[in-house]
């Protein structure tokens, strides 16, 4: 089954459905990134097909494979933008709600772009190395088997450990048989990586997103895409994680950025 | 009129009523962390007095002085974080969304905290340039004349034009006559200074936010607060701006990101 099609919902005038497949989850729980990626494909139909260019979501309960009602709100319908917000519930308990904005792609823009940053430098595709999942051990999780993600090796080695830098967890996504890409799938690619954390010394464990949000830059980037996840600020059980997501020939797609519990 | 009094609103039971005090406005319309703030005091009081840990604000619609409804809602009471949500009205209108969480403060948490960034270098309070209001000028707004700002001489004198480094909003916050700062007070900081890109030549002009985040993670700060707010990617008439702000003892006070329009 294409990502397309795992997180295609049906329905129309606000009411929606969708099915969270089997094996989308990690330590049992469906990835925030791909419950999102359902509600954006509703939102962008309910908003006439504008182009997406930032989701919150809001995780209020875990969500677990099966069918999910989507109630989706246009909040506002500008001359440019257009704001909705879905309520993801099951059995009339609420699980998560995601704010989209859309854009009329063209509206009139203040031209001449600004890059003061630089993609992750990341070893060729072939030398990181593929997650894949683990059947005896929660980590890697299912969901890995559902993308192509390969981590840096430098990552990889230092898992539960770290050297003292910052928390980083790096490396390349793509869908699997090389689906094309859209907005929908950056959506779920800044929820995908194991988190940097992981990476450093501060423990491997279920590290349960609050909020989420993703600046989409580019809604249509080709090949696969270079990502950095960052944490610098560990304070009270609370961190951030901040993503980068670039396109192979070094434009900007998307920024992400998480609040998150630290595994305790 | 103190913060406090300018940002209280009345009400219980999920209807609130607040008032937007004149002259808390930049370009005529009423700057979105002050609108914030009387948003997070309701759901603080609605929450059980619980610690405000996460804000996201959504602008759908400009606000200007006069009375707003506050629609608050309990979205989840969780045993230690509550989410909540404010839709901001006027005469049935929405002009934003604020979602709110809070944390029980008591509740277990990972000890040891990670602290991989630094407080901005900023001159003494008394060696930087106290941002005042212009009688004859959009900029500085009336708004500045609420708070006391003080920003660097160095991004003040390259208003406009910029070194052709990040842009960046450098300088010390507090409230008018030294009153006391609370997690409030901190969301209003987030929003409070002139933004990062009139320090570049990328344009001085309306900058409209279209959603803002705060991670507050010192919701009871003391003294000045030291700010700092960068700009690094541009692209497509949108950008981000990611703020960081940090006590005088160099604690970490509140994360912030916003996406914004770039003026054209």
């Amino acid at each position: 089954m294409s990502f397309e099609e795992a997180t295609r919902p049906i329905g129309g005038g606000g009411k929606w459905k969708g099915d969270l497949v089997e094996g989308w989850d990690i330590f049992g729980v469906t990835n925030g990134g791909y419950v999102m990626a359902i509600t954006t494909r509703a939102m962008e139909t309910e908003s006439g097909g504008r182009t997406l260019i930032s989701a919150t979501g809001s995780y209020v309960n875990p969500a677990t494979p099966g069918p999910v009602d989507l109630d989706v709100q246009v909040l506002k319908e500008g001359r440019s933008l257009s704001t909705l917000r879905t309520t993801v519930s099951r059995d009339g308990r609420d699980l998560a709600y995601v704010t989209g904005v859309f854009e009329d792609a063209s509206r009139p823009k203040h031209e001449g772009d600004v890059i003061l940053g630089d993609p992750p430098e990341l070893p060729d595709p072939d030398e990181c190395v593929l997650i894949v999942p683990a059947d005896d051990a929660p980590i890697p999780p299912p969901f890995t088997g559902k993308v192509e993600m390969r981590s840096i090796p430098e990552d990889v080695e230092s898992i539960g450990a770290g050297d003292g830098g910052p928390p980083r967890s790096r490396g390349w996504f793509r869908l699997k048989d090389g689906e094309e890409l859209d907005a929908h799938s950056v959506v779920l690619t800044a929820d995908a990586f194991p988190p940097a954390i992981f990476f450093s010394n501060l423990g491997v464990g279920w590290t349960p997103t609050i909020d989420l949000t993703i600046q989409v830059r580019d809604p249509q980037p080709e090949g696969w895409l270079a990502c950095q996840f960052t944490t610098r600020f560990v304070t009270d059980g609370l961190l951030e994680e901040d993503g980068e997501i670039w396109d192979q020939s070094g434009n900007l797609v998307a920024l992400s950025r998480q609040l998150a519990l630290v595994p305790r």
